[in-house]
């Protein structure tokens, strides 16, 4: 296969894989994939954790994984090796890997800048291998573009996380001046999603467990709604003159936040859904949603230009999504910790290799 | 109280009264109510009849009415009367009385165009006394100008119908030459959607019992779906190419109905939620919403430009609603048609008073 | 004339009056005027001076003028009587007088929300008596609101300085995290412009003469263009990738600036119009604004709800324009300044009468 | 070169040349081109001619063209050819090749589904050879499928002159039921132009000589203004009521019905610039523009999503652009007659080759 000046990349790699959903993760020395004419290899350096993870692994969503699966969809790395027909990304150029690992280009949503809707996408660590191993194939038209001035490991979140809210946020079509709220502000999405806020101009209400608040408020969110012990409607009403909110960023669906959501939406107003509970059903009261004219939508992922945006408040400074650094190797603990709901912030692994694994793959 | 050449305006009237929900409506004469200072009074020479109203006399929507109540919204009449701070209504002029009587004007809504979000609105025959009478009062703002050349029985139901339907396609955010499905196409709004669809420039698929078929097909749908005997899910995917429908106008909103309506909907497509049946609510999946970012809106009416827009399509001629034409003293008899489902089209009530009445009121 | 509880509005005030256009400017005891039964009268206690004062007084705009006139229109002041229509204001009330005093309320673009574009509006200062006056009447849905936790002195070039640039902002569609350049950065609608586009979440690139350089970054611009000494167009797309800017804010439009803008405004990008120099034209080669999509807008003066809004943006300390304090005797001496470009910032009046003058208007 | 079944594509074929700009056009054998791996072969059956590829020929145009060149941009034809790449244009598929030939798929434009303003493109006819030869190269991401119930020759024309009114349309933000004036009514572009604008839904009114009024009023236009004995700008008011068009399509931009535009567009409307007359410049009062907020944009051509959608409409029956034919040998007498204004409707050119010429090549 032609390929430009391919540099020591070598034939066989560590990665995660498991065979059957809920199965043993095995870690293990497995082959370098080989990228076709249009995708390009990246030496992942880091890798995010993210709950689709978690899901891909159980298999509990309604949408078929690969099987064997190499999980992951949070990568950051360099590119090793570029396909004959790519031009535009180079060996050693700083890429992101992220959930739309290509798409089919040519359908109506791809031809409208929509790639995320595509009818035929391949998706990292779901339907085609992902970030869980030290060398991934993605198409290079998808590859998130990261300048060498940003930590990679900081990096990881933006390219799924940090996407994700960014998208919400733009499709909840509030404008600069106009009240957010954010559900689940103290958590790794909703972190992130307060910054973004902040940056787009909105002003921004958190709702979390009242510890979080300090965090919270630290991050750029104007009030702080604790739904432990306030009156959630009450309060957010009373911090929009009544009126309540623009829109609603609702990033843990389920039934009772929703349906509160509905309520402290301002006429007019957009809840935006964004989590992904498996079975989750959202239900509204006809009257209400009709009479006050609300709108309820679901925000997916971002596609290449949301990414690029996404990526720039980063590198602006503007976004610091915290994160605690593990390794690959150490996969099956975090999954553990998430179960357990451990976790706060976003955990990212380091792929490199430890000198023990190191020996025992050459053996 | 100062009020321009007021020409033989009688002190007493006939109209449609009831005292408490559900109890007996009463033909009866009342008196003639006198406008404000940015009033008109409006002769209402037909109404029509809207299941609105039955809620009202049922007092089974969650919103209190005024009691004792003169129901009714969509009135054509003659200004007879106009308050001293009018400027741009002129007795003799041709007008239409609608839902939304008059809004504050100042709060945030009224100062944005959406006035029928109005935090202190009134609604005719609702919250003040409405068309279900010879003479009834408006807030000169808000009644919608109609040209001397339409007949003003075939107007009535444009008011409040017409205005709904064509609200609800405007919030779908369709496009020219995008495919909008109406729901209940061959009903009473289903009709009127069906025009101003095609007038719109949109392709619609009306969905309705299969004897509707041509009724529906001639009124411009260019396609049918019988939902009696198909899949609907399917049906409306093979009309659109595997993608489905760009919008949804749900007309009458229940759960199985609102849940195909986010099946056959388009990825990125709205389903715009217009009928109010009591205590109904909408449940969706939450997996397939968000991945497929669909949109889910409530739509209620329009607002004062949206009215004079969706008149002028029916002056131009592009829009005609079969209606019946009854007399005001038969309302009751037309609710009880209404709760058994037995019309089809708009019932328009014609308020002249037969020469019997007239003897029995001057008694 | 009924009117709540009109507390000591005395009969007569001082005033700036002029005779006609370029005629002397006359500080003297003139008549209180009386609010319609929509209007409110406001006690001025603060009033802006923009050039648009400057052309009412030359009349060298293709607009008549009333003559004899008060000018002003960005008076900041105290409600002390209201017109017996008027519910949503009260005396005591702070509220701010701006150009549009009034419009009509139900033409298209009052329907619509636009009534900056009334075909029948009353405009402070130009077709009816503005604030260079210590009581001033205004339309009740006119006067923006002000919490009186603000300074009616910092409040007044907020009322159309302000508004006048967020709303250009608003109408260059440019979403946050996109660049916008504003040209005349250093000056008093450029300071402004510079702090709202920060506050929007927009990227900026100030324009100005070098000096302005450090001042201008310290209210927010990320990038300066000293036009003495830089080739503009080149420097804007080095600061931009080399795409050129979303969009343009022209504060100064003349020949050269614009043709410029029409250059480093990126393709698809929109160049705002917002100066009025008397007689300007604006000229563009018709293939480079087709082939790069160019577009070229006019944006005059805000709606009440971007009244609101700008309002909102300064009440929460994001704004704050440099002014300096004279007093509403001084008028012709500001006018002389900016006439020979002398003002930097804003120039506020305020109109209590020192103890000399009010001796004089007793005689 | 893999490719899949190529069946009897020629080594040869016949196709119109020139070396120079404005050197001889010439009609001669040359060698059928060979499609890259992400590219299709398409033979050609019709080509449209457009005033576009009058000025490739000339050269005046401020953009570089190929030379030697082949010409010609509205290529109708069925595909012979695929690259290895290439998945869903298959042989035998009919297709049409349009003036965007293929654009760099990574750009900020290609990632917003703009990609006409490409930082990178190749255009057909102009920067590679185009549509005037029997057997043309085109990206097969960029190629517009055509149904195979259409005829080639009547669709040619919608593949540059349908898409770019279609375009402009689309860019004037008009909503169904506004007012879009077509100036140049009866011209190539202005028929087509009335036909979309039909069938998007708004109310059409044509400017054009008088002698047009019957033809465009048959397309679908409301209203007819004859340029030549009518004030243009007081005829178009009437007609809308006193305010205006909400939309102005400027079909040949010179600058008195450009400066007429921008008086009797309504405010807050849109002047879309779509013809590219060599040199021309336009220019705007700043004091109407601002007060009134005009926009004025430029439009180029299509996406290939607009490309879908312009082609659907013709699909369905409601565009039918009036076309003559001719044969590929006869382009220079066409370019003579478009000189001279001579030609009304569409010239399209069968490239078929006469049994003579086939002779000739055989020699």
């Amino acid at each position: 296969m032609p390929m430009h000046d391919v540099p020591e990349v070598p034939e066989v790699q560590w990665g995660q894989v498991f065979e059957k959903h809920g199965g043993p993760l095995t870690y293990k020395s497995i082959p370098v994939p080989k990228p076709g004419p249009d995708d390009v290899l990246v030496h992942i350096k880091y890798t995010g954790v993210c709950h689709t993870d978690l899901h891909a692994w159980k298999g509990d969503w309604p949408l078929d994984t690969k099987l064997p699966l190499v999980g992951g969809h949070e990568g950051a790395g360099v590119v090793v090796a570029v396909g004959e027909m790519v031009k535009d990304v180079h060996i050693g150029d700083h890429v992101g890997v992220k959930w739309l690992n290509s798409s089919c280009g040519v359908c109506d949503f791809c031809m409208s800048a929509q790639e995320p809707l595509c009818i035929a996408p391949q998706l990292s660590g779901y339907t085609v291998d992902g970030t869980f191993q030290q060398y991934c194939v993605a198409n290079a038209g998808h590859v998130a573009r990261l300048p060498k001035s940003v930590p990679l490991n900081a990096a990881a979140p933006i390219l799924c996380g940090g996407l994700t809210v960014y998208k919400a946020l733009k499709e909840s079509n509030a404008r600069p001046g106009e009240t957010v709220v954010i559900t689940g502000a103290g958590g790794g999405l909703g972190t992130l999603a307060v910054q973004y806020a902040k940056a787009m101009g909105f002003r921004t209400i958190g709702i979390d467990a009242g510890e979080k608040c300090d965090a919270v408020k630290q991050l750029g969110a104007e009030e702080f709604v604790d739904f432990q012990t306030e009156d959630v409607i009450e309060s957010v009403k009373r911090h929009t003159g009544g009126f309540g909110a623009h829109a609603v960023i609702l990033l843990a669906v389920s039934e009772k936040p929703f349906q509160q959501a509905t309520e402290y939406c301002r006429s007019h107003g957009t809840v935006v859904c964004v989590g992904l509970p498996a079975n989750a059903r959202i239900s509204a009261d006809v009257f209400s949603t009709v009479v006050r004219m609300i709108t309820i939508k679901g925000s997916y992922v971002g596609s290449r230009m949301d990414t690029k945006e996404a990526v720039d408040f980063f590198v602006r400074g503007l976004i610091s999504a915290p994160f605690k650094v593990g390794k690959l190797s150490e996969l099956g603990k975090v999954y553990e910790m998430m179960e357990k709901g451990q976790i706060t912030g976003r955990y990212v692994l380091d792929t490199s290799v430890s000198p023990e694994d190191q020996e025992k793959m050459e053996e």
